[in-house]
């Protein structure tokens, strides 16, 4: 029995949609309600930073070693620019994807300009690519920079986004970021919480939020979810360290009510294998409500697994 | 017999809707003219501060507390979010709503920058949606920030949302706030007379106002009401006070000629009978021109009431 | 016969709507090609300064004083907002209409930000709310601030409008007003005799201008009406005054080559039958050519007249 | 036989318009493929400072005297705004217009902000009015300001316009004008030849350039004439100067390669009969390849002339 | 047998356009999948200061010259703007073409204003030039400026473009280039790999970046080729050298991954013959694969080659 309910699909999803919506998001979430969301949207976020380096993988160099972790490991969706995906998906059709919508690049700090990032196509056209190539689009994902002075731009993008995909069947994904000189602390949990009211209001499906610390965080993330209401909540992986704690944290924000995950380069820096086993351990926590010690079983290849 | 007279209906109704916006109006507001407006478009505004934190009640932190007190109480109409609508009106179907189409944070600070706040949705996706799913949507909202540097983009999509929620019969109603640098006191009575005379120009059915201060209240609000002439005026209920105080200034407002209420943090931040309770007395004053007492034994949940 | 000839209709008005345009041309002028404008856009332009305070009468405190004085009084046509025509048009539908497409607060002074006012709706929209309820709108107006730094906006705006109208049959009036940083002296004779060009230029049928100080009036204006060419010039009315002077300042403008006056506050701060016992005063002189002294009578009411 | 050559007609130019453009360019060229335009823009782009004043002839005060010189003189075309040509065009239909598209005004000052003209009316509604009214306009005009911060602005709208213009069978004439905080010199002839180039690129037919100083314009000239390749380069006239001077300037600069004139000031200021002599004076220069002494007896009205 | 195979062709491209896409892509690589691009867009983006000066061929001034060499030389596309095609295309039918859809000019630099070149024309015009003419327009191309504070007006214009020109059948090069304020060291090569990972994002099929400087290019370079993935990287030529230790940089930058090279000032300031020539040896190094000394030969018309 699948734990998306009828509940989970919103009103501006036309009739003739809805089970097809509904259909979507039990894929997506593996019939949990809840989604493990591989994030690769960083060739433009973060240049090659992410990509080349030490400590990264020489697999990561090439975009394709994305498509390669996306097409074998077990994930709910991997999310990365349209881009890529028209160049890559014709090999990789088993893939679920959310085509990121936005995305700017990182030499721009907000001490000298307030971030903006703004819709690159229309969501007609990501349906597009779908329908013609018969591929597994499920959603789509565009990022709002909260508290930047170009906040008005984003949030008439998201909506309108959101609203779009949501009549051509789609889900959608928001990454909701407080950011900009009146932002003195993005990780604040009461800040946070109203980022992912924020979502809700919006109509976002899922909403992708920089998680609040470690300490407090069981505690101070129920407001969070709260605040989301229906919506759901995925925790951000942020930047690389150890496994265990990474999944020891991710366990505790689900716990706290999160909806998800959504991880990047703690996932593509590793090597293809490496990186093929921790997106496994992820999605085993996430979506099966998997322990840690089984996750870790799983990340460390352990033949029982 | 109703006090929504064909003098309430204007022009710019096409004559096959208005009859319909008519009774829109009369639903709004019980027949009386008056509007008792549920504000519930904080949890952008004011993130979510309003809806976690001391002296809230905790059945705030989730957004569906706001449907359930709408569901409940006696209220002329709940204003949210377009996202927040589709996302539980499948389960409030009573609820008679007006879509907030635009809505910015409080992060960026006037003195920081001037501000904005942007349409999100076009009046077509709201009529749209009502009209897929049958939803009790009987008007838009947007609001105006006069005196920013912005203000003519404002000024014009409100201008155009209103004339357009009337081609497709729908109440519009804005909010007229002076707010900016060039703005030293928001609450000047002369200058909400300006606003509301503002709201008249561009077609509004109800002008919400951040009413002048208490004491000299009902002489200095006339001013204001006639500015707005056949425009209703709205006194908003501004932070959290005494109930009986909230009360008699209303009662006073309404005397001195506003045409309703709208009231947000008042209502939602009790718990949910008391809240409910509260609408129900916030109601009784507006619409049924009720007694402060009678209003306070309402609130009181007065076995006779 | 009407002083309204082939030549006053530009050939951007359709063969088919040229014989409408110059009736409603003849209406406006009353057949003299001098236009009496009743303007009354200021409840936006100055908020509530225009209509409550000393010297004003009580009666301007309600939005309906100006229909009732348009409805009651000899004018050319009376111009305000889009708004109040769809409330109040249908209780006053022998009024002639201009809609004032543009409007600003005065609260942003030019010393903190550039004078910038913008187009509410379409010139489609006049025409359909016109065409809809048989309303007697005859044209459209628009403001355009030269020397602004946002001047670009407004001169295709206004050059949009004029045209757009044109192709539907209704007149266009420009208010050109040179203000900004980069204006020392708003009504300097030979500046204003730019405006003038400007607003032909722009295909304008009369030019509402700031005109230039009294004593040297009938000189100086005459560079002005010229620099118009076929297109006419209306003398804005200005602050109150003196009625005698006012009307005496008046007749020498037309007898320097203006086509008409433009007038607000003069009117309608004065009690209503006041009002309109002038607003017949400033129509003798501008479209029967009646002399000061024979206004005077028509304003005093004199039983004769 | 014509000047005027297949290779003159761009490609962008639809099969069954391309012998009526041939046509519009040999009817503008006298079949010469030079073009002597009578610039009349200046209303807008200098106020009334060049129609009336010291030196000026009263004459210059009414636009009606654009139009008479430009009816009664062999000129190749007469560009002025769409707002004139609409107005007087009905009694002036032998004129051989040119639409000026965009237009500024001389207030605000480069040292204050950037240069910023923009386009006022669509091609199409240029060519609707010639159509509707069998009225002889054979192109439209833009002005460039290459160096201003709102470059990217206008040559977006410059390089549509040309293609727009194009597709309607009219001709395109560019005005490339260095102009910003960035440019020190804008009459430095490399400068002037990178115009020249920008213009080509932009595919227009002709483009009117600040043509650099006089002692070295036969060498330097050729420079700017190069780079254009096969568009035309048009010397502006600037400012009042001696006839004769001015004569013998132009014969320099067509016989160093430009394809013709634009003269507005030094025409109109000259009252009616000298300035219709004055403009038959520069187009036997231009477009006959008279001698300046034969000019000038035109000039002077010779009755062997 | 080609090297362009269908994992070439981006899932963007209809079905029923894969195979001609794949046919442009064949004829602009020789069958190699490596393009040698004759860029020529400089008259907008640097002046005339590329075309006339010390060290330029005079044949240079002229913009025929770039037509005459496009159309003798072996190259693989030749790029500029769509106004210079359109008025020169009719005589020069052979040439491979690629319309440069956006350029800025070089006045207005960086310290000054943040860099910011837009669309011109759409893409469906250009698809339209080549139908109605049978043009041999193979492709469209843009440039990004990556760190430039408008970086988000490009970014999006560029997915746009890439986008509507694979739906029309056509190949995409972009120019991505970081430059502005924020950006220290144009040609830091992990800056330039961050580059080429963008432009993947964006779905180019080509990538034109500024190299990394010479001494270390092999090794270095291999980053920037991996982070293009399957999208082509092409060096470009940069300023004025010895051609021989340009050939040799260019084959090393093959050897390291770059998948073609795009060269403009190096070719076209040179005289017509040896402009070609030097066509001829940099297609042979890029398309054939041939040795330096081979090219060589080419370049100096040895009669063996």
């Amino acid at each position: 029995m699948s734990g998306v309910t009828r509940s989970m699909v919103p009103l501006d999803v036309p009739l003739d949609k809805r089970e097809t919506f509904r259909e979507h998001l039990d894929k997506m979430t593996g019939g949990s309600g809840r989604l493990m969301l591989f994030a690769g949207d960083q060739k433009v976020e973060h240049l090659n930073d992410d990509f080349h380096g030490e400590g990264i993988s020489p697999d990561d160099g090439d975009p394709e070693h994305l498509f390669q972790i996306a097409s074998r490991a077990r994930i709910g969706a991997f999310a990365t620019q349209f881009g890529l995906i028209a160049r890559y998906a014709d090999e990789y059709r088993n893939v679920p994807y959310v085509v990121k919508l936005n995305s700017k690049t990182n030499l721009v700090k907000t001490i000298q300009s307030e971030p903006l990032s703004r819709q690159w196509l229309a969501v007609d056209e990501v349906a597009n690519l779908r329908d013609e190539n018969d591929l597994n689009i499920l959603g789509v994902g565009y990022t709002v920079y909260l508290g930047s002075e170009h906040e008005a731009v984003m949030l008439t993008e998201a909506a309108q986004i959101v609203h779009r995909a949501h009549r051509l069947g789609m889900c959608a994904i928001l990454w909701v970021y407080p950011r900009g000189r009146a932002v003195t602390n993005e990780k604040n949990t009461h800040l946070v919480a109203g980022a992912a009211g924020v979502g809700a209001c919006l109509g976002a499906d899922f909403i992708k939020l920089n998680c609040p610390g470690e300490s407090e965080a069981i505690e101070n993330f129920r407001e969070v979810a709260r605040a989301a209401g229906k919506a759901g909540t995925l925790c951000s992986g942020g930047s690389h360290k150890d496994e265990k704690k990474f999944l020891e944290r991710l366990h505790q924000q689900l716990a706290a009510g999160a909806r998800g995950s959504a991880t990047g380069r703690n996932i593509h820096q590793k090597p293809l294998e490496q990186a093929i086993r921790f997106c496994d351990a992820i999605y085993a926590v996430t979506v099966d409500g998997a322990s840690v010690s089984r996750a870790m079983e799983l990340f460390r290849g352990d033949p029982g697994a």
